[in-house]
């Protein structure tokens, strides 16, 4: 997508052919700082530290990591320890242990002489591929509301959580996709975006990237959303996902759930975007299944942002010796899910609805 | 209630017999500091600038701030100028002008030389009868807590949204006097505290008081609730209230309704405890009539606290040019409230249930 009028990923390979450059996500929305990546610890370096997040993004910088790593070392040796390496930075992240394998599996049948290049070549496709695949989503989504439009001949205004924009993918993101593609098409919309406490990412990032791309927006606290939703404010809530159970239960960031009760509770159409590499066939009841990741109580009890004097400070916004709970994550049962909308098309969300579109998973 | 073992109240008259104390709540959590009020200009003040607020607190500053003014000043023109000054300073505040108007009634009634007397006397009885007033909510609330924990034989986990504490009121407070009732009364309990974003009431204000007085308890970002609920970790959810209307609606800190949402969806119990005065018998449609206060921008794009170096600091956590809503607050339908807790009792949320205990309203 655009940052102010010019077209980015969110990873790429620079003019000279091999250095690998990524936008710092730390420091958006107050600066925008891309980074060179010149070593597999640098790569591992920005996953860990979450210059690079969102699972798709986390999945492209590990592959070219080991791009980075062959040219280092091209060596076995050197290269299973690396991958070993990558692996271990989000250990939670299933697209990087995908990507680190897939590369694996590739340079491990390649001569040493050859790993540079063919690494190259299949991180390569590993970013384009996750291109394509966020633009099937946003063909499908886009068509939902292009439909409302129509309907509705005015302004249609959206709802979302988080970031699962196109700083999560490669580019175009899962839950953004739709909204980029439909304001490509010339459809008039408005985002509200919720802010995403405890890590911001809503107003940080995802308010960052609409903005920077020209997409009407308003950054919302987190409570304002079932308020706007029983004022008639919201046609449509739209949110990404990490984990979807076979019967379309959809774990989330946490609070997507308070938001898809508020949405059946006024009529809003509740829609969850995602590649199919989130679903888990495994799991069929995700309340009950699905462990949540319990994060750092400090993620609550302080905020970042930018200071007056300009610099980046963390304040404490709680009592010094009050306990905080961080639960990253909450599980939005399939009942309150209008539909899921993936690189295959949309079906609704229920084990029927999935198979129908993923009849090879059984 | 009790700051470290100390009994306080959030305004009181100094030992000199007139001058007025109150805790400056706009630097809570991080220092507990006392203003000094002597003139009928500093008591305006302190409630414009938000060094006290909660509407029945905001009352009694106001009525003692026109015991300062008696002092100064205790003629029938500068007293009803005096007045009107106080009533504007938080022109949506209803106990302000209620409280403003017993005291004029009360001194236009007297003559010149009595007025500082009763002024003191008549500001006296509200803060008195305020206390009583959340003293029989916590009673009536209580009960339901006794309830639970003999039900279910440990620890009880209750949730709150925003601050209806002893700050908000003169002591006890309205939601959280049941709470500090029970912890009298020596019930294991717990408390989940809604941060309460944008202007995080629950963490600087609940945590800090609850912290402060000895009751466990835990914050937890905005988005937490509902998956605190679906997995069994919340017993009973209880706020305050605004507004509530004569059929049970609830007008209340933005974000209370998606969290009366999830208790439905969990079979939580949500109970709403208020003052009398906080019912509107002229509304019957709270979603419809009642009209929501939209707030500055900036409470959503900035976040205050304490930075690493102990200075008070504001912090930008979203893009420079993106737009921000800011809905104060959300109506909570009574279909979705367990009941009302009132000083004349509990309730329905219903005009049955409410003209049961208000009968003279009917």
């Amino acid at each position: 997508m655009k940052i102010d009028g010019t077209p980015y990923r969110s990873v790429w390979v620079d003019q000279d052919g091999w250095t690998v450059r990524i936008i710092d996500q730390t420091r958006l929305p107050w600066s925008l700082e891309f980074r060179h990546l010149t070593t597999v610890e640098q790569a591992a370096h920005a996953i860990r530290t979450m210059q690079v997040r969102g699972a798709p993004l986390i999945g492209a910088v590990a592959a070219y990591g080991l791009c980075l790593a062959m040219r280092a070392d091209a060596g076995t040796e050197a290269m299973e320890r690396d991958a070993a390496m990558l692996t271990q930075t989000r250990p939670t992240a299933v697209n990087l242990r995908w990507a680190v394998e897939r590369m694996l599996t590739r340079l491990r049948n390649t001569v040493r002489g050859e790993r540079v290049r063919v690494a190259y070549d299949e991180a390569g496709r590993i970013a384009e591929e996750d291109v394509a695949q966020c633009q099937a989503i946003g063909r499908h989504g886009a068509a939902l509301i292009e439909d409302l439009a129509r309907r509705a001949r005015r302004r249609v205004n959206l709802l979302t959580h988080c970031n699962a924009g196109w700083l999560a993918t490669v580019d175009w993101g899962t839950a953004l996709a739709p909204v980029y593609m439909a304001f490509e098409q010339g459809i008039d919309l408005h985002v509200w975006v919720d802010e995403t406490r405890p890590r911001n990412q809503g107003a940080a990032l995802t308010a960052w990237e609409l903005g920077r791309h020209g997409v009407a927006h308003t950054v919302i606290s987190d409570n304002a959303g079932g308020h706007l939703m029983q004022r008639g404010q919201v046609d449509l809530a739209i949110v990404g996902a990490d984990r979807v159970t076979r019967t379309g239960d959809v774990a989330n960031k946490i609070g997507t759930y308070l938001k898809a009760l508020s949405a059946r509770d006024n009529g809003v159409p509740f829609w969850v975007a995602f590649p199919s590499s989130t679903l888990d066939w495994q799991v069929s009841d995700g309340v009950a299944e699905i462990p949540i990741e319990e994060r750092a109580a400090a993620e609550v009890t302080t905020v970042t942002g930018r200071a007056m004097d300009g610099s980046i400070a963390t304040v404490r916004v709680a009592p010094k010796d009050s306990p905080a709970a961080n639960p990253a994550f909450d599980v939005t049962p399939a009942r309150l899910v209008s539909g899921l909308i993936t690189e295959r098309g949309r079906c609704t969300a229920s084990a029927a609805g999935l198979r129908s579109l993923f009849p090879e998973a059984g």
